[in-house]
């Protein structure tokens, strides 16, 4: 436990912030979940504070993450979906932290694409230690491995091989992927391998053995790490691929829960008798027609349960190993998600749009300090955001993220985590998202720089901005399944001007200027006069004499 | 004279893009002076198309020049005033133009300043070519010299002593500081200097033989260059220091003009009723209350016109010898300012806001190809903007503008040029202030990230959105003078609704995609698949065996 120079006051050395992909936010039972059972993340809620409003700034792997580790919105760091790189010079988490002494490491996923062209253009070496950490998003990659090891007949989709797939061949699984092969693949008919990547396949046991598994080998590098990093305060990003597809675990995660565990599904026929139309689009993308069935819903979903209990027992494995070190009482903790995943619900597949299941998300943070004692088990309501982790982090280790503030667009939660509700709080949560790459864009005929979505959501409404069609709006308070779109209704034309307004004063916020701080821009007012700029001046008596100092000699 | 390749299309080898600093749109004859006569400037325009709506994208020169050179709106780059360091990773004229075989260099002033943090950050050696080139705005600095080198008790405002201190030095002009106590001081009483920085000191003739004032130097500098500059192509920003203060100018021109020749003021005591509280403040500050005094605007506005009257003398000696070189006729050639000056007009000096006198700017532009021979001598009433020269450099050396759509937010104007309107034009000019570093800020109490101003102009109305406080509201058809705020008057209310409509469709635009293309995400689409990613797949026949080549090998 470190302490604030000059003060008594303890606080968190390290930070262990965990995320799981495409994990939904009622998937635990601490979120209500009646069927999954998840006592260690449970656990930590029950030291530490549960959000209940919590949002993605967009609910996509790539841009939501791009907003956790830059700390800023969608529309402010413009990676605004997977694979579009994030520029070169947005600061991210490393960048935060690693001045302040704390090194800031990856294990898992993080989704980043470089910048190649702009490192190529300010002359940045992709293997120097700053190319690689621009290339990696900030982080030092302990191990980078973003869990998508797809090969097709135009190649890999990541290029990066994985060190797991070396693993693997190493533990006895033969192949090229064994990702694929064992991890993600179950034995099927005749010596004939079932792909993972078909739904069909999802409640047959994976090859892999349990230990061998993704979950269980990136803990296990987690533990590997914190082994090694001795006394230098750390931020470890603990990124989980799972539970996102390839929908399939090993045994016995596989047949851990099935049909009568599923809750009921969120759907109503309204929802499809006339849809706004780009919601439409997206109702008929393939995976969307797929969670529509049934058959698929039973399928898949026991399997994505097993999956997240799998990630509870692995935390335990963890916590266990962090409790006997020491570790549970000076590392702060966080747990969540990238987004949610519809898995059917208003008869959608995959996320993207901004239903509760997609757009939100379980975020539970644990302050071991005695500071966060008053606080520990609270629920907290407020609607808070992925962006206000970076400054979140930069308090716990002792820095004022009002240094920040011409950078950062979040805002510690720190408050909430010491049992102190600060004295104001956003009013509105922001998530947006970008359509371009999907067949909705192309049905619609919306170019590529048109497509994009902004929600706008308080503690009642939730409001979309579709560029280039009406609105949608929803009354969570009347309508908590969101089933109904008011976005046309005559009757709600205050309530859409309303966050309308919400959504001006957002996109007219100042998110460029990066480069000074308002208390850098306060200590320069009134410093050119000192540096011989004088303007408006009539005379010498206008102006204190030293500002002439060089002005008024003599003719030679 | 080039060709296009394939076409028998002549375009220009070369760009000359003038700039003169903080010269009004209305100073120049061809624009209405009637007294100010500027026949070089006319023939330019007379041989080419002069704009009658420019806009900057922000009054003030900094932020203003980051636009023109970075072809994006200053909500966009972010170096929203002077000395706010533009972020690294910004691309400027000279990253578009380079690739494209264009020598980019600049004479004159950028008022560029490097973000050193972000450099360092990124590991980029300032004396490296891409260094000197981000610092440098994307320049390779022919001659760098911003013209403000005032030393006062706190030191040097600008850090780099300028070349043309040695050259006065070498000529026999002494001294440290030959800029202010030559160029910019003129004999006072006894054996005194007068310096150039009191205003009172205007209509004496500064110390400096004419041909070696900076005007004249800067444009000898630019025939240098163009001398040294070869067969290959170049753009060469030629960038003057005039007519900005300090008001001083050489013998004749100190003496070239007198009260009478002075335009009327434009100003009413209504203004100062009840105005914005913003432009309030503004008329407050100590430049406004001296250009409310007649004798200040009878000393000043003479020498403002005669460093005017200069200019246009020298581009008559630059336009000769390109005329003797044949440069003429491969060149084309841009005349514009980067804001204007109050000079006492609504009771303001300086710039800073958005009444047309500081605003609007003089643009002309000459396109020597046959294409544009139908356009000669036309004047073009549209709305356009200062981000619109960078796309429309890229066309002339024959680019598609197109294929940077998604960093630039301006467009070509050479459809004018050539005398074929576009299809669509803007219908809504944008304009930007950040009055954070000046004492209204202060005085109102607004934080320096609220102290922000947003103009949205069409060609009847001007609407000021004012953060945290009413807007402001100008009917330029029935006051062309923009003497009468209507930002409070309950019967515009439908006017100011559209306005802000307006201004919210342009707050929401996507300006940080900057990493892709709309053409690569539509080539990008639907590559997932082939690349081995499957969503959404129930079994194998869902999707083309080819994408399963990876997957439905054998168990082994």
């Amino acid at each position: 436990m470190s302490v604030i120079q000059g003060e008594q006051v303890p606080r968190p050395n390290n930070i262990l912030f965990i995320m799981c992909d495409q994990l939904r936010w009622d998937y635990l039972s601490c979120y209500g979940h009646p069927r999954l059972h998840t006592p260690h993340i449970d656990g930590l809620a029950a030291r530490g504070v549960r959000f209940t409003r919590a949002y993605v700034q967009s609910p996509v792997c790539g841009a939501s993450r791009m907003s956790f580790y830059t700390g800023r919105y969608v529309q402010s760091h413009g990676a605004s979906w997977n694979g579009f790189p994030l520029k070169v010079g947005e600061l991210t988490l490393g960048d935060y932290l690693r001045p302040r002494g704390v090194t800031t490491a990856l294990v898992g996923k993080t989704h980043m694409e470089p910048d190649r062209e702009g490192m190529e253009r300010l002359g940045i070496d992709p293997e120097s230690i700053i190319g690689v950490r621009v290339a990696e998003c900030g982080f030092d990659p302990y191990e980078r491995d973003d869990g998508l090891h797809g090969i097709g007949p135009d190649g890999r989709y990541d290029p990066r091989v994985p060190r797991y797939n070396g693993w693997l061949n190493e533990r006895g699984y033969a192949g090229d992927n064994p990702w694929h092969d064992w991890a993600n693949a179950a034995d099927g008919e005749g010596n004939r391998l079932a792909s993972g990547w078909a739904m069909r396949n999802a409640r047959k046991a994976a090859r892999v053995r349990e230990e061998d598994s993704e979950t269980p080998y990136m803990t296990a590098r987690a533990i590997d790490f914190m082994r090694a990093a001795g006394d230098t305060p750390w931020c470890l990003h603990l990124s989980y691929i799972k539970p996102h597809w390839p929908y399939i675990a090993p045994a016995p995660y596989h047949a851990m829960y099935g049909p009568d565990d599923v809750i009921p599904v969120v759907r109503a026929e309204e929802e499809r008798a006339d849809p706004h139309p780009v919601y439409r689009e997206f109702m008929n993308h393939r995976v969307s027609r797929a969670f529509a069935r049934d058959e698929v819903r039973n399928e898949v979903i026991p399997v994505y349960m097993g999956l997240i209990k799998q990630i509870d027992d692995q935390l335990g494995v963890l916590f266990g190993f962090m409790r006997e070190r020491g570790l549970l009482d000076n590392t702060l903790i966080v747990f969540t998600s990238d987004h949610g995943d519809y898995l059917g619900d208003h008869w959608l597949g995959e996320k993207d749009l901004f239903h509760k299941p997609s757009v939100n998300i379980p975020l539970i943070v644990c302050d071991p300090s005695g500071a966060a004692d008053a606080a520990r088990g609270t629920v907290c309501d407020e609607l808070v955001e992925a962006i206000d982790l970076v400054p979140t982090f930069l308090e716990s280790v002792g820095a004022d993220p009002a240094d920040e503030a011409h950078r950062l667009e979040g805002r510690s939660l720190v408050p909430f985590l010491h049992g102190r509700a600060p004295e104001t709080w956003r009013r509105y949560a922001i998530s947006e998202y970008d359509y371009a790459m999907y067949p909705t864009a192309v049905a619609l005929d919306v170019a590529p720089r048109d497509a994009r979505l902004f929600m706008v959501a308080d503690k009642r409404w939730k409001y979309v901005h579709a560029v280039g069609f009406r609105p949608m709006l929803f009354d969570m308070a009347e309508d908590p399944n969101e089933l109904r779109d008011l976005g046309a209704d005559p009757a709600y034309v205050a309530v859409r001007d309303t966050m309308e307004a919400a959504l001006k004063q957002w996109s007219l916020r100042l998110s460029q200027r990066t480069t000074l701080s308002d208390e850098r821009i306060r200590a320069m007012r009134g410093k050119v006069q000192r540096r011989g700029i004088l303007i408006g001046v009539w005379d010498e008596s206008d102006v204190p004499a030293e500002w002439w100092s060089a002005y008024l000699g003599e003719t030679r």
